[in-house]
């Protein structure tokens, strides 16, 4: 089973030293917790690890973020489970039926499934797991409520600080959050977490708290925190701040011409951070694969990324070795944004097509698709009901803003797409959605 | 079975009108919350009562407090469901593995029913229900995880204020109490729960919730806090605060005489708060069962409390109709604190010799009894061990404490039952100790 016995089978994985690995599971993150213990375990067997989701609203673009990175992992022999966190799901919105949750989950599953397959990914090493499979077995919630037994609120409160809504009062849900992650780790039996830094203090929550209950103290990987295309946080009441991966061309090009995008503005630059995180990272996955060709962002074997200058602009085609390169160039007003983002079209419709395909050709992946987000009946209104007083924006749930930003989106522009989203999903800037749900919860 | 429609059957519970049920479960309260919804209800059908207790420390006199008012509950034809709250019990207690505090809850149950034999009491409308049965499903964790989503922390604190240590940063097992108790109407499909005033909160938001989650709200009925027997709080650091069920005559006799009962004082007054809260009702239970003659503390059947004064302070037998006359007599400095002592004294005994002989005709009694209290193994320390710092006070475990204070009182006197109490028992002053155990674990 381990990596050195194999050595020199036909699986690129196998044949990769355990140093190998462990470069290859670390790179491009921002920060690694418990990374001898990842190398000590490296020496003896592959590892395991978990990545959780929350099945809220439409999976978008941002996710590419961590599945990219997720892609690494399973190059290097990982054994990745997906938590489809449909009780945490639930809990964000208590206003969506348990069932339509999980018709969501299956959604996710589909989809994160086509995007392994989209990048020429094994499944063999991806399991997903629903989280109530087991959130709410005898077992869990015992050690639940060991943990709520020796966690105070000021500690609870300091773990969920940059996931979950600081408000003076907060809920319990968002109190009891850290704990459930942590127990994750012991349920879902794996070496490593991996999420976005933003979870740094629930990591190391359950750094210091697992091994109170008996239990093995994990590893943590994360990334950086990887701004919305259209910059800052992608919001669920802008639809244009998010791609969804169902969008055609067209609603892309549309969107991304809109993204803001200042000149020579590299700090907070959501198409510059999605090439870096996502386009280039997979480029070089494909290089790996032998399958430099396919590359659409990148016409030449020895580049990560290409730029063909429109001559409209004064610009011409250049070739970038390295994302840093890309950014020192953006930086000194070398590339026109114009110029970065047809560019940057260019590469999320050659990302988003084979899922496309994949989604066109199956009837399962269709029918999930119209189960968890069923199109919005639209009623239309009586006269005697004109008098209604519409409910204050503070005071509507997740799914009511999401279902009044569609409706806005619906009526303005010909743009789709226009979901809410919540939830747990890790190392892309969603999680000020999570703090929306919550808040809108909370008030 | 409505008692209406049975009435002129031979059992006397049966005979009763819906008020006079109404007035004999609401008797002898400090407060009743939702009494039109029980009078309605006694109109169709018998009630359904619920009270919690967490077998953790052995249980005590204090304890036939809320026993006495359950005897008018099974009087009045209700159905009583009494919480073996073991999960709360483990939870208070970490260090006392599942199984011993499982132990217990079969020594509370077994000891409890013997109570109400000694009664005469039938446990036909007593049934046991242990907390892990239900606490640990999936439709309870569904349903806890649905209220903490929408209970804040300012909210869960306020709610067991009176119950849970207020500290500046409570444990979230404190903080998720409240949420427990409340489920635990719906789950035990309860018309009301009983417990002491410090319960309130927790029962006003019990109200306040249970309708949220779509399910009915239950009437409360609650019991004044009555003091321990040497005044103020029962203490599970000194021994001789309380009494235990299996203490014998002489035991009782010298707890009761070093019993803090100052001349003329009232308030406070653990003798006379038990005389009014257990004596004097169980008297007239008995009474009311024919056995009038059998009440030790009661030489005449016109009376409900008799003291023989002793002819050497002075006294002579005095003869009192109710409760408030015996108070106003010894507020008047009528009764000398030693006779009203000699006459609680024979009282008690009386109703733990029932009890007593019970225990010590069972062998399942005696064996649930030394399964749940195991001896302490008294190791010798060798001389190396000298140098150990004893844990400080505060840092101790209720168990450590229970321990440490059982080995001092076996070392310091003859005196046995030094063991610690925790948990839930409603309508006595232990909550004393569920503080206690909450905050050790705190701190």
């Amino acid at each position: 089973m381990s990596a050195s016995t194999t050595e020199g089978t036909s699986a690129p994985t196998r044949s990769l030293s355990a140093s190998q690995k462990y470069e290859i599971i670390t790179q491009n993150l921002a920060e690694v917790l418990g990374g001898d213990a990842m190398k000590a375990t490296l020496e003896e067997r592959d590892l395991v690890a978990y990545w959780g989701t929350a099945p809220t609203g439409r999976p978008h673009l941002g996710y590419f973020v961590p599945l990219a990175k997720l892609a690494d992992f399973i190059t290097a022999g990982v054994e990745v489970k997906i938590l489809l966190a449909d009780v945490h799901a639930f809990l964000d919105n208590l206003k969506a039926p348990l069932e339509l949750v999980q018709a969501r989950a299956e959604y996710y599953r589909l989809l994160i499934s086509s995007v392994f397959r989209s990048l020429h990914l094994s499944l063999d090493q991806v399991k997903f797991v629903v989280g109530s499979s087991y959130q709410y077995s005898a077992e869990y919630n015992l050690d639940k409520y060991k943990l709520t037994s020796i966690t105070s609120e000021h500690d609870a409160r300091k773990a969920g600080a940059e996931v979950v809504k600081q408000v003076s009062s907060p809920l319990l849900s968002g109190l009891l959050y850290p704990l459930l992650q942590a127990l994750d780790e012991e349920y879902l039996g794996v070496d490593f977490q991996f999420g976005g830094v933003d979870q740094r203090k629930i990591f190391t929550y359950a750094e210091l708290y697992l091994p109170k209950l008996g239990y093995k103290k994990r590893s943590h990987l994360m990334n950086s925190m990887v701004p919305g295309l259209s910059g800052g946080k992608m919001s669920s009441s802008d639809p244009n701040s998010k791609i969804d991966f169902l969008d055609t061309p067209a609603q892309v090009k549309t969107k991304i011409q809109k993204a803001h995008c200042a000149p020579g503005e590299v700090e907070g630059n959501g198409v510059l951070a999605f090439i870096r995180n996502v386009v280039i990272p997979i480029g070089k996955l494909m290089s790996g694969q032998g399958r430099a060709s396919e590359r659409a962002w990148a016409d030449s074997d020895d580049v990560v990324f290409t730029i063909k200058g429109d001559p409209k602009h004064g610009g011409q085609a250049r070739r970038f070795a390295s994302a840093d390169d890309l950014e020192e160039a953006y930086a000194a007003n070398e590339i026109h944004p114009g110029d970065l983002k047809i560019a940057a079209v260019q590469a999320i419709n050659a990302l988003l097509k084979p899922i496309q395909d994949d989604f066109s050709g199956s009837e399962a992946f269709k029918t999930a698709e119209a189960k968890a987000y069923p199109p919005e009946v639209k009623a239309t209104k009586p006269k005697k009901e004109k008098k209604f007083t519409p409910k204050p924006e503070h005071l509507k749930t997740p799914e009511e803003k999401a279902r009044d930003a569609a409706a806005a989106a619906a009526a303005a522009a010909a743009a789709g797409g226009a979901e809410a989203e919540t939830g747990k999903a890790s190392g892309v800037e969603s999680t000020g959605d999570l703090k929306q749900a919550l808040d809108a919860v909370a008030n």
